[in-house]
């Protein structure tokens, strides 16, 4: 298998859960009646919002910058990341006491630049393109011969965010299915690896927005399908898979539910109002897909991954 | 010891504990080390905002309801309350399959009458004034025989609302100090009984809006002392004490501290953003004290009670 194809199996995502356990939290697993009754099925929150950086992302960042040797390390890491992954690498590097540089469009989230701020990483604004976050990266990896830590497309994050449904699956390991949502497909693929490395039987879902959609249509053809400018309100979510993350998806993953932008807002909304968390729109996808019936899992037990919490909190998006 | 006056002692908090344990969650303990670095302590949250019905009162409300002896309990339960002690009746009466009255005021926030509807209580509305709720409560007692469940001043009541700091102890059992917020006293006196029940040497104390700071003026002159009309944001803390949870904070509290409405709408935005939970005002008034350091608790391991999370989500205070 090329290097760009290495995935992780569950041996190395149960040797992330080792790794990183002294640096994340291990988040609970919440129910709600209420919304059980709204979709029909019994469903199991793992909540990721709650972890440190607000986001999953803290697990596989952890994992890879932890993996890191010394003398490698030392030279520090880089990466691109609209928010929720350059916080968690940000947090990593200062877990490990080595510098970190994050390269963030212009127009990202004032909440995602400020947990970057916070965490203390060196930010480097660019434009919104992938030409000009590429040529920021390397600029940084030539000037400091700095590690580039890829958002999804690395087996060490991958082995780490499979870490989540680890443990939700060692919480209520009687479920029939997972449901994560899908951006550029680390959490899902490591969710689907650490699934079915536990349990072949279990299903494995994916969720996106209707207006981000190509990891459906992925699937679908066999290929990385590229994904038109979308304005999707799930801005986490507004990146194609990899090669790497499509083939994990390809031999794991039955199906992936859409869902319109409604549907993410009355998701989120539910969410807030009945289980009192605080979610980014990317994690109210899977939610908002049960609501449209647009996954098969009526009657069943189904864990669902709460992925982030970082929203501005000045205006949220039911609001008007 | 008049009846009006007793109180649980320990063993009656344990017991409520087995009792309740069906019908409630446990609810998790967080933390956030970006909060503790802006107060200078170590916080233990007790999220009962993740309760069932949105708030701790579940816990007080079922040990009630589920402490009635079968006749007593068909004929019915009311109460007159401001929301969550209204939906926590409504939801304890509904699991005992028994029927609930709840007094509301006409001017009770939105989000609390829906959540009593939605647990299908009968709702009788009355004018804000005592007169009008206690008048509408003995109507409602007149008609069916039911039994009045009063929001604290009430021994089964207080026993449940004590199993909260059970769970909070036994899970994180070398706190230095616990805090609570006070309203009428029912949680703090709870908290107090099981926190000096397991270890004598635990500091407990109280904590309420300088804008309703009759609990610690009572607590200085050791009466019930009144409290002029208040539009204090922390609606659920609007109430004064009884004699009988002034006995219970006697006999336990250190100090009650006060904050301003401002520190409770920052206290308030910090959970949401730091630690992703969605709390009502009256929730963030001991972290509101911490921040303003009315309490001293500096280096301390102290375990905060996050009372609720019932917050019309339309308009957060912070937003204009």
């Amino acid at each position: 298998m090329p290097h760009s194809l290495r995935l992780p199996d569950l041996a190395a995502i149960r040797a992330a859960q080792a790794r990183i356990a002294p640096h994340v939290h291990r988040t609970p697993v919440l129910t709600s009646s209420s919304i059980d009754g709204e979709v029909g099925a019994r469903l199991y929150f793992k909540c990721e919002n709650l972890q440190k950086v607000g986001a999953f992302k803290a697990r596989g960042a952890v994992n890879a910058v932890f993996s890191l040797p010394a003398d490698v390390a030392g030279r520090g890491v880089v990466t691109h990341s609209s928010g929720n992954h350059g916080a968690a690498l940000a947090y990593a590097a200062r877990r490990r006491g080595i510098p970190a540089w994050v390269v963030m469009p212009e127009n990202a989230p004032k909440v995602k630049i400020a947990n970057v701020a916070r965490e203390g990483a060196t930010i480097r604004f660019c434009v919104a393109t992938v030409a000009a976050r590429e040529a920021a990266c390397a600029e940084v990896q030539g000037e400091s011969g700095a590690t580039l830590i890829h958002p999804f497309d690395n087996a060490e994050v991958i082995a780490g965010q499979g870490t989540a449904a680890l443990e939700l699956l060692a919480d209520v390991p009687d479920l029939d299915a997972v449901i994560a949502p899908c951006g550029g497909g680390g959490l899902l693929a490591g969710t689907a690896i650490a699934a079915h490395g536990l349990s072949a039987r279990l299903r494995v879902l994916g969720a996106e927005p209707a207006q981000a959609d190509d990891a459906a249509r992925s699937l679908a053809s066999g290929r990385v399908e590229p994904l038109p400018t979308t304005t999707t309100i799930a801005d986490g979510l507004r990146t194609t898979l990899s090669p790497r993350t499509l083939a994990a998806l390809r031999a794991h993953v039955e199906a992936i539910g859409t869902c319109s932008e409604d549907a993410i807002v009355r998701a989120m909304r539910l969410i807030f109002e009945r289980m009192k968390l605080v979610v980014e729109p990317s994690s109210a996808v899977p939610l908002a897909c049960l609501l449209e019936g647009t996954l098969p899992l009526r009657g069943a037990r189904v864990g669902v991954l709460l992925s982030g919490g970082n929203v501005d909190l000045d205006r949220l998006p039911w609001q008007t």
